[in-house]
């Protein structure tokens, strides 16, 4: 819920200044339920019926491959169609996090009040990601939390960045139910951006992810070339049921299946 | 360094009873630095020295198919090696407790105390491959909060269990830093595995993880296969520089490396 009421706020707050804005999900099902259980992330109340607002419902169920490849094709028809600033949200399952990364000029890491070791909470790999952070919910009582996370991952990240870095993403405190702070989040994504194209690293980054994607697709349509294979499907079964009784090593019907996609 | 702080006071106390521990880490490292920024995790201080102990320092790098096949491979060879406890921790990055609970009898989700929304800081997939449930930290001025945190958590797992449920995930609070908790923890960790055993379960969860297992060598071992293939190999330089240049899209690139792949 404080994801959704972010993007609402902040997404009503662009199109008040002007902007068409999109907004796309990456978002791999639970594998095991498939339900939503701590929330309902799609609440975006205003920007639901906000005529220069364009959200798109998360794909029901998929892998993240395949998901992530309908929303980058989505990000090519929203761009095409007008919409000047996309979103892309994650809930952060799995690589969904790293896919995103990889499809998106600028990331911006949504945090809560947290202080002290907490800070652990946020995993190390995703704060790599992130160009900005904001630390939302500074209001009311949370405020003073708020600013003391700021302040604390502020630290660790011009730790982590070093001096002479290129960018050290700025942490900022915000309100999405007061909608403060969110201008400022705002100014630090395009400041960020321009700085990125203006010293041609975004046609770098942009070159980059598209090798990227490449690769990504090759991985995606092979696995899915193994499993759709005739003699792959043919031999499965009996191997599995084999490994399930223990008659045969997992390692020796891997090899197997292997085999059996190869001969074509 | 919670985490560490964890397992150094829940497997001290299990050699404390006789049990001989391994620990063994999921742990495939950032992809952007590699280095360690807000802790070190392998701080345990007194397992370290226990002479019924082995800590297995976490592989410094490589992929998360990589370091699973180590850690499973490890799993055996400590099991023979009379280690009647072992636990595979993980950082939660990427895919690593999906990998960890598909090699595992019971699966503990370490938290800290939260209140209120913020229990959606914790991942819904990671909480339904949870077993058992610790909100660590429930010492001092925490104390309340952890329990607090324990209640509402165990409140969103009986409605996502149901009520007719195998088993619904206690929610315990504990401190590592005191001590307290753990033996429950380790008690419902073993009733949990107990019923499993009882019911026929664990021998079916560990027939479906060997099947689950057989499945990810082979992926792994294509993608390695793919990666090492000299017509891809000596194809792909030229493509990702054309996808670079923009003069060719990655659907292309990715059909050409496929088509060399397929070639012999």
């Amino acid at each position: 819920m404080g994801k959704s009421t972010f993007i609402d706020a902040f997404g009503t707050q662009l199109t008040g200044q002007g902007h068409r804005v999109a907004v796309l999900a990456v978002d791999p099902s639970s594998s095991r339920t498939g339900g939503s259980i701590l929330g309902d992330k799609t609440r975006m109340e205003r920007l639901a019926v906000d005529p220069a607002a364009f959200v798109r419902p998360s794909p029901s169920a998929g892998t993240l491959g395949g998901v992530a490849k309908a929303t980058r094709e989505s990000m090519v028809v929203m761009e095409a169609a007008g919409y000047d600033v996309i979103l892309v949200e994650t809930v952060g399952v799995g690589q969904s996090e790293t896919a995103v990364a990889n499809m998106v000029d600028s990331f911006l890491l949504l945090s809560l009040a947290r202080t002290g070791d907490q800070l652990q909470g946020i995993k190390k790999g995703v704060l790599e990601l992130a160009d900005v952070i904001a630390v939302n919910k500074a209001d009311g009582p949370h405020q003073r939390d708020a600013q003391a996370a700021a302040r604390e991952l502020a630290g660790a990240l011009r730790l982590m960045h070093g001096k002479d870095a290129f960018w050290t993403p700025p942490v900022l405190s915000c309100s999405a139910r007061e909608s403060t702070g969110l201008d400022t989040v705002w100014e630090r994504l395009e400041q960020h951006r321009t700085l990125l194209d203006s010293t041609g690293r975004l046609a770098a980054k942009r070159r980059d992810q598209q090798v990227d994607w490449t690769w990504s697709m090759v991985r995606d349509e092979l696995l899915g070339r193994l499993h759709a294979d005739p003699a792959v499907r043919a031999l499965a079964p009996g191997l599995e049921q084999q490994v399930r009784k223990g008659e045969l090593t997992a390692t020796l019907a891997a090899e197997r299946i292997l085999g059996a996609f190869g001969e074509n």
